[in-house]
Protein backbone atom coordinates (compact mmCIF):
# COMPACT_ATOMS: atom_id res chain seq x y z
CA UNK A 1 0.00 0.00 0.00
CA UNK A 2 1.10 3.14 -0.74
CA UNK A 3 1.90 5.82 1.95
CA UNK A 4 -0.55 8.35 1.12
CA UNK A 5 -3.23 5.98 2.28
CA UNK A 6 -1.41 5.77 5.62
CA UNK A 7 -3.08 8.86 7.17
CA UNK A 8 -7.03 9.35 6.39
CA UNK A 9 -10.17 9.90 8.41
CA UNK A 10 -12.62 6.26 7.42
CA UNK A 11 -15.07 8.15 7.26
CA UNK A 12 -14.16 11.07 4.88
CA UNK A 13 -15.73 10.99 1.45
CA UNK A 14 -13.34 13.24 -1.10
CA UNK A 15 -13.78 14.49 -4.64
CA UNK A 16 -17.26 15.63 -6.71
CA UNK A 17 -18.35 12.75 -7.98
CA UNK A 18 -18.07 10.53 -4.34
CA UNK A 19 -19.19 13.42 -2.46
CA UNK A 20 -22.11 14.10 -4.88
CA UNK A 21 -23.22 10.13 -4.70
CA UNK A 22 -22.65 10.16 -0.57
CA UNK A 23 -25.67 13.18 -0.92
CA UNK A 24 -27.40 11.15 -3.83
CA UNK A 25 -27.84 7.60 -1.42
CA UNK A 26 -29.65 9.44 1.47
CA UNK A 27 -26.73 8.08 3.64
CA UNK A 28 -26.28 10.60 6.64
CA UNK A 29 -23.62 13.15 5.95
CA UNK A 30 -21.87 15.51 8.83
CA UNK A 31 -20.56 17.99 7.63
CA UNK A 32 -18.99 19.29 4.06
CA UNK A 33 -15.58 21.16 3.98
CA UNK A 34 -15.56 23.02 0.61
CA UNK A 35 -12.33 24.88 -0.53
CA UNK A 36 -12.45 28.22 0.35
CA UNK A 37 -12.97 30.56 -2.87
CA UNK A 38 -13.42 27.53 -5.09
CA UNK A 39 -16.71 27.52 -6.89
CA UNK A 40 -16.07 25.92 -10.01
CA UNK A 41 -17.87 23.14 -11.48
CA UNK A 42 -20.51 20.82 -10.08
CA UNK A 43 -19.21 21.98 -6.67
CA UNK A 44 -22.22 24.49 -6.78
CA UNK A 45 -24.97 22.02 -7.17
CA UNK A 46 -22.96 20.02 -4.21
CA UNK A 47 -23.07 22.83 -2.18
CA UNK A 48 -26.75 23.44 -2.89
CA UNK A 49 -28.13 19.86 -2.18
CA UNK A 50 -25.90 19.60 1.20
CA UNK A 51 -27.91 23.32 2.13
CA UNK A 52 -31.43 21.68 1.32
CA UNK A 53 -30.61 18.73 3.53
CA UNK A 54 -29.13 21.17 6.36
CA UNK A 55 -25.86 19.58 6.47
CA UNK A 56 -23.68 22.33 8.00
CA UNK A 57 -20.75 23.30 5.56
CA UNK A 58 -17.32 24.36 6.14
CA UNK A 59 -14.81 26.36 4.36
CA UNK A 60 -11.16 25.48 4.74
CA UNK A 61 -8.32 26.52 2.59
CA UNK A 62 -6.58 24.36 0.37
CA UNK A 63 -3.78 23.08 2.27
CA UNK A 64 -6.11 22.05 5.38
CA UNK A 65 -8.11 20.23 2.79
CA UNK A 66 -4.99 18.13 1.10
CA UNK A 67 -3.58 17.70 4.43
CA UNK A 68 -6.80 16.32 5.59
CA UNK A 69 -7.29 14.36 2.38
CA UNK A 70 -3.51 12.97 2.58
CA UNK A 71 -3.18 14.98 -0.44
CA UNK A 72 -5.53 12.95 -2.74
CA UNK A 73 -6.90 14.76 -5.68
CA UNK A 74 -9.95 16.01 -3.37
CA UNK A 75 -11.01 18.83 -6.55
CA UNK A 76 -12.16 21.39 -3.94
CA UNK A 77 -14.52 18.96 -1.65
CA UNK A 78 -14.80 16.49 0.97
CA UNK A 79 -17.37 15.39 3.38
CA UNK A 80 -17.43 13.37 6.66
CA UNK A 81 -20.12 10.39 6.30
CA UNK A 82 -21.51 8.17 9.02
CA UNK A 83 -19.59 5.24 9.32
CA UNK A 84 -19.94 2.35 6.41
CA UNK A 85 -21.96 0.24 7.34
CA UNK A 86 -21.22 -3.34 6.76
CA UNK A 87 -24.38 -5.74 6.37
CA UNK A 88 -24.18 -9.45 6.90
CA UNK A 89 -24.14 -12.34 4.32
CA UNK A 90 -27.88 -13.02 4.90
CA UNK A 91 -28.67 -9.27 3.86
CA UNK A 92 -27.03 -9.90 0.74
CA UNK A 93 -28.94 -13.05 -0.14
CA UNK A 94 -32.62 -11.25 0.98
CA UNK A 95 -31.53 -8.13 -0.91
CA UNK A 96 -31.19 -10.93 -4.27
CA UNK A 97 -34.41 -12.67 -2.81
CA UNK A 98 -36.26 -9.34 -2.68
CA UNK A 99 -35.11 -8.29 -6.59
CA UNK A 100 -36.35 -11.84 -6.95
CA UNK A 101 -33.03 -12.83 -8.57
CA UNK A 102 -30.78 -15.57 -8.29
CA UNK A 103 -27.84 -14.17 -6.02
CA UNK A 104 -24.74 -12.77 -7.63
CA UNK A 105 -21.76 -12.27 -4.92
CA UNK A 106 -18.41 -11.34 -5.50
CA UNK A 107 -16.38 -12.27 -3.06
CA UNK A 108 -12.53 -10.76 -2.49
CA UNK A 109 -9.94 -12.49 -1.05
CA UNK A 110 -7.05 -10.63 0.61
CA UNK A 111 -7.17 -7.47 -1.63
CA UNK A 112 -5.02 -4.87 -0.16
CA UNK A 113 -4.58 -2.39 -2.67
CA UNK A 114 -7.64 0.36 -2.20
CA UNK A 115 -7.22 1.19 -5.92
CA UNK A 116 -8.32 -2.37 -6.86
CA UNK A 117 -11.14 -3.05 -3.86
CA UNK A 118 -12.36 0.35 -4.71
CA UNK A 119 -13.05 -0.67 -8.78
CA UNK A 120 -14.01 -3.82 -7.87
CA UNK A 121 -16.80 -3.09 -5.67
CA UNK A 122 -17.46 -0.28 -8.53
CA UNK A 123 -17.88 -2.69 -11.40
CA UNK A 124 -19.76 -4.89 -8.84
CA UNK A 125 -22.17 -2.56 -8.43
CA UNK A 126 -22.36 -1.44 -12.81
CA UNK A 127 -23.02 -5.00 -13.26
CA UNK A 128 -25.92 -5.69 -11.02
CA UNK A 129 -24.21 -8.20 -8.24
CA UNK A 130 -25.99 -7.81 -4.66
CA UNK A 131 -23.28 -7.62 -2.75
CA UNK A 132 -19.22 -7.92 -1.79
CA UNK A 133 -17.91 -9.96 0.44
CA UNK A 134 -14.43 -8.84 1.83
CA UNK A 135 -12.59 -11.19 4.73
CA UNK A 136 -12.01 -9.00 8.33
CA UNK A 137 -8.35 -10.09 8.46
CA UNK A 138 -5.70 -9.32 5.17
CA UNK A 139 -7.63 -7.32 3.47
CA UNK A 140 -8.06 -3.61 3.21
CA UNK A 141 -11.53 -2.27 4.86
CA UNK A 142 -13.49 0.21 3.30
CA UNK A 143 -11.54 3.53 3.86
CA UNK A 144 -11.78 6.31 2.10
CA UNK A 145 -9.00 5.24 -0.77
CA UNK A 146 -11.20 2.30 -1.49
CA UNK A 147 -14.24 5.08 -1.19
CA UNK A 148 -12.82 7.31 -4.44
CA UNK A 149 -11.67 4.47 -6.33
CA UNK A 150 -15.44 3.13 -6.25
CA UNK A 151 -16.53 6.36 -7.31
CA UNK A 152 -19.74 6.53 -5.60
CA UNK A 153 -20.39 2.69 -5.80
CA UNK A 154 -19.90 1.69 -2.32
CA UNK A 155 -22.79 4.03 -1.21
CA UNK A 156 -25.09 1.39 -2.80
CA UNK A 157 -23.06 -1.63 -2.77
CA UNK A 158 -24.14 -3.92 0.21
CA UNK A 159 -20.55 -4.86 1.26
CA UNK A 160 -19.87 -7.96 4.32
CA UNK A 161 -17.07 -8.21 6.14
CA UNK A 162 -16.67 -12.34 7.35
CA UNK A 163 -14.23 -13.48 9.99
CA UNK A 164 -13.63 -16.80 7.87
CA UNK A 165 -13.92 -17.07 4.54
CA UNK A 166 -13.77 -20.70 3.79
CA UNK A 167 -16.87 -21.41 6.17
CA UNK A 168 -18.60 -18.55 4.53
CA UNK A 169 -17.78 -20.33 0.57
CA UNK A 170 -19.13 -23.28 3.05
CA UNK A 171 -22.55 -22.15 3.92
CA UNK A 172 -22.93 -20.68 0.22
CA UNK A 173 -22.69 -23.59 -1.20
CA UNK A 174 -25.08 -25.08 1.18
CA UNK A 175 -27.86 -22.76 -0.08
CA UNK A 176 -26.60 -23.80 -3.52
CA UNK A 177 -25.06 -20.58 -4.75
CA UNK A 178 -22.37 -21.99 -7.38
CA UNK A 179 -18.74 -20.87 -5.95
CA UNK A 180 -16.13 -19.79 -8.87
CA UNK A 181 -12.66 -18.65 -8.35
CA UNK A 182 -10.49 -16.97 -10.86
CA UNK A 183 -6.86 -18.42 -11.38
CA UNK A 184 -4.65 -18.84 -13.65
CA UNK A 185 -5.12 -22.83 -13.29
CA UNK A 186 -8.54 -23.10 -14.59
CA UNK A 187 -10.85 -23.83 -17.39
CA UNK A 188 -11.71 -20.69 -20.17
CA UNK A 189 -13.94 -18.41 -18.53
CA UNK A 190 -15.31 -17.13 -21.79
CA UNK A 191 -16.72 -20.88 -22.59
CA UNK A 192 -18.17 -21.48 -19.13
CA UNK A 193 -22.44 -20.53 -18.51
CA UNK A 194 -22.72 -19.09 -15.17
CA UNK A 195 -26.52 -18.70 -14.93
CA UNK A 196 -28.09 -19.56 -11.89
CA UNK A 197 -27.06 -18.72 -8.40
CA UNK A 198 -22.98 -17.51 -8.41
CA UNK A 199 -20.45 -16.18 -6.57
CA UNK A 200 -16.72 -15.16 -7.86
CA UNK A 201 -13.96 -15.01 -5.71
CA UNK A 202 -11.25 -13.11 -6.49
CA UNK A 203 -8.14 -13.10 -4.99
CA UNK A 204 -4.88 -10.59 -5.16
CA UNK A 205 -2.56 -9.84 -7.70
CA UNK A 206 0.56 -11.23 -5.71
CA UNK A 207 -0.85 -14.13 -4.44
CA UNK A 208 -4.08 -15.12 -5.82
CA UNK A 209 -7.39 -16.84 -3.94
CA UNK A 210 -5.54 -18.63 -1.59
CA UNK A 211 -4.89 -22.53 -1.38
CA UNK A 212 -7.78 -23.09 1.19
CA UNK A 213 -10.04 -20.99 -0.32
CA UNK A 214 -9.85 -22.41 -3.73
CA UNK A 215 -9.84 -25.91 -2.64
CA UNK A 216 -13.68 -24.98 -1.56
CA UNK A 217 -14.94 -23.32 -4.84
CA UNK A 218 -16.56 -25.98 -7.16
CA UNK A 219 -15.07 -24.55 -10.33
CA UNK A 220 -11.66 -22.47 -11.56
CA UNK A 221 -11.74 -20.30 -13.86
CA UNK A 222 -9.46 -18.13 -16.16
CA UNK A 223 -9.13 -15.89 -18.59
CA UNK A 224 -7.15 -16.52 -21.54
CA UNK A 225 -3.54 -15.04 -22.19
CA UNK A 226 -1.92 -14.41 -25.13
CA UNK A 227 1.09 -12.29 -24.08
CA UNK A 228 4.18 -12.70 -22.31
CA UNK A 229 2.94 -11.24 -19.30
CA UNK A 230 1.82 -14.07 -16.78
CA UNK A 231 -1.46 -11.84 -14.95
CA UNK A 232 -3.72 -9.22 -15.19
CA UNK A 233 -4.58 -6.20 -12.75
CA UNK A 234 -6.32 -7.78 -9.78
CA UNK A 235 -9.61 -5.44 -10.85
CA UNK A 236 -9.40 -5.74 -14.26
CA UNK A 237 -9.62 -9.43 -14.16
CA UNK A 238 -12.46 -8.82 -12.02
CA UNK A 239 -14.00 -6.73 -14.69
CA UNK A 240 -13.76 -9.12 -17.08
CA UNK A 241 -15.44 -12.05 -15.31
CA UNK A 242 -18.12 -10.00 -13.50
CA UNK A 243 -19.24 -8.83 -17.39
CA UNK A 244 -19.00 -12.50 -18.15
CA UNK A 245 -20.94 -13.65 -15.83
CA UNK A 246 -23.58 -11.12 -16.44
CA UNK A 247 -23.67 -11.97 -19.95
CA UNK A 248 -25.11 -15.58 -18.95
CA UNK A 249 -27.81 -14.27 -16.32
CA UNK B 1 -2.66 13.03 -10.74
CA UNK B 2 -2.19 12.10 -7.36
CA UNK B 3 1.27 14.12 -6.01
CA UNK B 4 2.98 11.44 -5.41
CA UNK B 5 3.61 11.32 -8.93
CA UNK B 6 5.25 14.88 -9.34
CA UNK B 7 8.80 13.14 -8.48
CA UNK B 8 10.83 10.83 -10.59
CA UNK B 9 13.25 9.91 -13.01
CA UNK B 10 11.40 8.94 -16.31
CA UNK B 11 13.42 6.09 -16.60
CA UNK B 12 13.55 4.80 -13.02
CA UNK B 13 11.69 0.99 -12.96
CA UNK B 14 10.58 0.48 -9.71
CA UNK B 15 9.24 -2.90 -7.82
CA UNK B 16 10.25 -6.40 -8.21
CA UNK B 17 8.37 -7.87 -11.06
CA UNK B 18 8.98 -4.49 -13.11
CA UNK B 19 12.55 -4.90 -12.93
CA UNK B 20 12.70 -8.91 -13.00
CA UNK B 21 10.82 -8.24 -16.39
CA UNK B 22 13.11 -5.30 -17.41
CA UNK B 23 15.90 -7.79 -17.23
CA UNK B 24 14.44 -10.37 -18.85
CA UNK B 25 13.18 -7.77 -21.83
CA UNK B 26 16.67 -7.16 -23.22
CA UNK B 27 16.23 -4.16 -22.89
CA UNK B 28 19.47 -1.84 -21.69
CA UNK B 29 19.71 -1.33 -18.16
CA UNK B 30 22.29 1.42 -16.47
CA UNK B 31 22.03 0.46 -12.53
CA UNK B 32 20.52 -1.73 -10.62
CA UNK B 33 19.53 -0.31 -6.74
CA UNK B 34 18.85 -2.57 -4.05
CA UNK B 35 18.11 -0.91 -0.40
CA UNK B 36 20.62 -2.06 1.72
CA UNK B 37 19.77 -5.31 4.07
CA UNK B 38 17.11 -6.36 2.01
CA UNK B 39 17.84 -9.77 0.54
CA UNK B 40 13.95 -10.97 0.49
CA UNK B 41 12.11 -13.10 -1.93
CA UNK B 42 12.91 -12.67 -5.51
CA UNK B 43 15.89 -9.84 -4.68
CA UNK B 44 18.81 -12.10 -5.42
CA UNK B 45 17.76 -13.63 -8.08
CA UNK B 46 16.94 -10.39 -10.00
CA UNK B 47 20.65 -9.62 -8.54
CA UNK B 48 22.16 -12.91 -9.91
CA UNK B 49 20.38 -11.74 -13.13
CA UNK B 50 22.12 -8.48 -13.04
CA UNK B 51 25.37 -9.73 -12.32
CA UNK B 52 25.29 -12.14 -14.86
CA UNK B 53 24.77 -9.18 -17.21
CA UNK B 54 27.27 -7.03 -15.50
CA UNK B 55 25.15 -4.12 -14.71
CA UNK B 56 26.25 -2.21 -12.34
CA UNK B 57 24.33 -2.96 -8.84
CA UNK B 58 24.47 0.02 -6.56
CA UNK B 59 23.24 -0.64 -2.00
CA UNK B 60 21.58 2.47 -1.32
CA UNK B 61 19.51 2.79 2.07
CA UNK B 62 15.86 2.69 2.54
CA UNK B 63 14.95 6.46 2.97
CA UNK B 64 17.19 7.17 0.02
CA UNK B 65 15.43 4.51 -2.39
CA UNK B 66 11.91 5.66 -0.83
CA UNK B 67 12.77 9.24 -1.49
CA UNK B 68 14.18 8.44 -5.62
CA UNK B 69 11.04 6.31 -6.06
CA UNK B 70 8.71 8.67 -4.93
CA UNK B 71 7.47 6.48 -1.91
CA UNK B 72 6.06 4.15 -4.29
CA UNK B 73 6.09 0.74 -2.96
CA UNK B 74 9.70 -0.33 -4.05
CA UNK B 75 10.18 -3.72 -2.60
CA UNK B 76 13.66 -2.93 -2.21
CA UNK B 77 14.72 -2.65 -5.55
CA UNK B 78 14.51 -0.37 -8.27
CA UNK B 79 16.73 0.05 -11.77
CA UNK B 80 17.55 3.00 -14.42
CA UNK B 81 16.70 1.48 -17.76
CA UNK B 82 17.39 3.28 -21.16
CA UNK B 83 14.90 5.30 -22.69
CA UNK B 84 11.18 4.10 -23.49
CA UNK B 85 11.87 3.84 -27.21
CA UNK B 86 8.34 5.00 -28.67
CA UNK B 87 7.65 3.27 -32.05
CA UNK B 88 5.77 4.37 -35.13
CA UNK B 89 1.82 3.50 -35.64
CA UNK B 90 3.60 1.60 -39.23
CA UNK B 91 6.05 -0.48 -36.69
CA UNK B 92 2.67 -1.61 -35.05
CA UNK B 93 1.14 -2.27 -38.21
CA UNK B 94 4.16 -3.97 -39.41
CA UNK B 95 4.84 -6.38 -36.03
CA UNK B 96 1.30 -7.54 -37.28
CA UNK B 97 1.89 -8.27 -40.14
CA UNK B 98 5.04 -10.11 -39.88
CA UNK B 99 3.37 -12.59 -37.41
CA UNK B 100 0.62 -12.84 -40.08
CA UNK B 101 -2.72 -11.69 -37.51
CA UNK B 102 -5.03 -8.68 -38.28
CA UNK B 103 -3.67 -5.28 -36.41
CA UNK B 104 -5.13 -5.57 -33.30
CA UNK B 105 -4.41 -1.63 -31.27
CA UNK B 106 -6.00 0.27 -28.81
CA UNK B 107 -5.95 4.18 -29.14
CA UNK B 108 -6.23 5.79 -25.25
CA UNK B 109 -7.61 9.27 -25.70
CA UNK B 110 -6.43 11.51 -22.85
CA UNK B 111 -5.67 8.66 -19.82
CA UNK B 112 -4.41 11.09 -17.61
CA UNK B 113 -4.02 8.44 -14.59
CA UNK B 114 -1.16 6.74 -14.87
CA UNK B 115 -2.78 3.89 -12.70
CA UNK B 116 -5.09 3.36 -15.81
CA UNK B 117 -2.73 3.91 -18.77
CA UNK B 118 -0.27 1.14 -17.11
CA UNK B 119 -3.74 -0.85 -16.23
CA UNK B 120 -4.48 -0.63 -20.26
CA UNK B 121 -0.92 -1.76 -21.24
CA UNK B 122 -0.48 -4.42 -19.46
CA UNK B 123 -4.18 -5.72 -20.77
CA UNK B 124 -3.28 -4.83 -24.03
CA UNK B 125 0.06 -7.19 -23.92
CA UNK B 126 -2.04 -9.57 -22.25
CA UNK B 127 -4.98 -10.18 -25.10
CA UNK B 128 -1.81 -10.28 -27.56
CA UNK B 129 -2.82 -6.60 -29.28
CA UNK B 130 0.01 -5.75 -31.25
CA UNK B 131 0.55 -2.04 -29.81
CA UNK B 132 -1.00 0.83 -27.91
CA UNK B 133 -0.95 4.66 -29.26
CA UNK B 134 -1.25 7.48 -27.04
CA UNK B 135 -1.68 10.85 -27.91
CA UNK B 136 1.73 13.25 -27.48
CA UNK B 137 -0.91 15.80 -25.62
CA UNK B 138 -3.45 15.64 -23.03
CA UNK B 139 -2.34 12.26 -21.86
CA UNK B 140 0.23 10.85 -19.51
CA UNK B 141 3.36 9.86 -21.00
CA UNK B 142 4.81 6.49 -19.92
CA UNK B 143 6.88 7.76 -16.87
CA UNK B 144 7.81 5.31 -14.10
CA UNK B 145 4.28 5.01 -12.47
CA UNK B 146 2.70 3.84 -15.57
CA UNK B 147 5.24 1.31 -15.77
CA UNK B 148 4.82 -0.12 -12.18
CA UNK B 149 1.22 -0.60 -13.21
CA UNK B 150 1.89 -2.00 -16.03
CA UNK B 151 4.08 -4.77 -14.29
CA UNK B 152 6.69 -5.27 -16.79
CA UNK B 153 4.02 -4.90 -19.83
CA UNK B 154 5.73 -1.75 -21.31
CA UNK B 155 9.22 -3.82 -22.45
CA UNK B 156 7.13 -5.96 -24.88
CA UNK B 157 4.48 -3.30 -25.87
CA UNK B 158 4.75 -1.35 -29.06
CA UNK B 159 3.78 1.38 -27.94
CA UNK B 160 3.36 4.90 -30.46
CA UNK B 161 2.58 8.61 -29.46
CA UNK B 162 1.12 10.68 -31.85
CA UNK B 163 0.28 14.35 -32.31
CA UNK B 164 -3.06 13.85 -34.19
CA UNK B 165 -5.34 11.58 -33.07
CA UNK B 166 -7.91 12.32 -35.23
CA UNK B 167 -5.25 11.80 -38.54
CA UNK B 168 -3.96 8.41 -36.75
CA UNK B 169 -7.71 7.17 -36.85
CA UNK B 170 -8.55 8.65 -40.55
CA UNK B 171 -5.27 6.36 -41.52
CA UNK B 172 -6.02 3.58 -39.95
CA UNK B 173 -9.63 3.27 -41.71
CA UNK B 174 -7.98 4.16 -44.93
CA UNK B 175 -6.02 0.68 -44.06
CA UNK B 176 -9.40 -0.98 -43.40
CA UNK B 177 -8.77 -1.12 -39.74
CA UNK B 178 -12.11 -0.81 -38.44
CA UNK B 179 -12.21 1.33 -35.44
CA UNK B 180 -14.73 1.23 -32.38
CA UNK B 181 -14.69 3.75 -29.48
CA UNK B 182 -16.26 2.74 -25.94
CA UNK B 183 -18.98 4.98 -24.75
CA UNK B 184 -22.04 5.16 -22.93
CA UNK B 185 -24.33 6.32 -26.20
CA UNK B 186 -23.06 3.49 -28.07
CA UNK B 187 -24.38 -0.50 -29.14
CA UNK B 188 -23.80 -3.63 -27.26
CA UNK B 189 -20.33 -4.67 -26.94
CA UNK B 190 -21.16 -7.85 -26.11
CA UNK B 191 -23.26 -8.27 -29.09
CA UNK B 192 -20.66 -7.09 -32.07
CA UNK B 193 -18.06 -9.33 -34.03
CA UNK B 194 -15.05 -8.22 -33.58
CA UNK B 195 -13.28 -10.46 -36.12
CA UNK B 196 -10.90 -8.53 -38.51
CA UNK B 197 -8.19 -5.53 -38.59
CA UNK B 198 -9.21 -3.39 -35.37
CA UNK B 199 -8.34 -0.70 -33.17
CA UNK B 200 -10.45 0.43 -30.14
CA UNK B 201 -10.06 3.75 -28.64
CA UNK B 202 -10.91 4.21 -25.35
CA UNK B 203 -11.46 7.60 -23.33
CA UNK B 204 -10.53 9.03 -19.91
CA UNK B 205 -12.57 8.62 -16.73
CA UNK B 206 -13.93 12.33 -16.62
CA UNK B 207 -14.65 12.80 -20.30
CA UNK B 208 -14.84 10.10 -22.34
CA UNK B 209 -13.53 9.78 -26.07
CA UNK B 210 -13.34 13.51 -27.14
CA UNK B 211 -16.04 14.42 -29.54
CA UNK B 212 -14.43 14.80 -32.54
CA UNK B 213 -12.18 11.05 -31.98
CA UNK B 214 -15.49 9.68 -32.06
CA UNK B 215 -17.05 11.36 -34.86
CA UNK B 216 -14.50 10.03 -36.96
CA UNK B 217 -15.00 5.96 -35.12
CA UNK B 218 -16.80 3.73 -37.20
CA UNK B 219 -18.79 1.99 -34.25
CA UNK B 220 -19.51 3.26 -31.02
CA UNK B 221 -19.73 0.44 -28.55
CA UNK B 222 -21.15 0.49 -24.53
CA UNK B 223 -21.33 -2.41 -21.59
CA UNK B 224 -24.12 -3.13 -20.23
CA UNK B 225 -24.79 -1.06 -16.65
CA UNK B 226 -27.24 -2.57 -14.37
CA UNK B 227 -26.39 -0.23 -11.24
CA UNK B 228 -27.01 2.87 -9.81
CA UNK B 229 -23.23 4.27 -11.00
CA UNK B 230 -23.39 5.54 -14.33
CA UNK B 231 -19.45 4.37 -15.32
CA UNK B 232 -16.22 1.67 -15.08
CA UNK B 233 -12.90 2.26 -14.32
CA UNK B 234 -11.19 3.38 -17.36
CA UNK B 235 -8.92 0.62 -17.21
CA UNK B 236 -11.59 -2.06 -16.30
CA UNK B 237 -13.96 -0.89 -19.42
CA UNK B 238 -11.00 -1.23 -21.93
CA UNK B 239 -10.35 -4.63 -20.33
CA UNK B 240 -13.92 -6.03 -20.33
CA UNK B 241 -13.47 -4.98 -23.62
CA UNK B 242 -10.07 -6.28 -25.30
CA UNK B 243 -11.72 -9.42 -24.13
CA UNK B 244 -14.71 -9.28 -26.11
CA UNK B 245 -12.42 -8.69 -28.91
CA UNK B 246 -10.21 -11.79 -28.36
CA UNK B 247 -13.00 -14.15 -27.95
CA UNK B 248 -13.99 -12.73 -31.55
CA UNK B 249 -10.49 -13.31 -33.34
Amino acid sequence: MNKEYKSYDDNLVIGRNSVSELLSSGREVERILVESGNRTGSINVILAKAKQRKIPIKEVNKSKLDSLCANSNHQGIAAYASEVKYCSVDDILNYAKEKDEAPFIIICDQIEDPHNLGAIIRTAECVGAHGVIIPARHSCGVNFAVAKAACGAIEYMKIARVTNLVSTIKELKEKNIWVYAADMDGVNAQNQDFKGAVALVVGSEGNGVSRLVKENCDVIVKLEMKGKITSLNASVAAGVLMYEILKSR
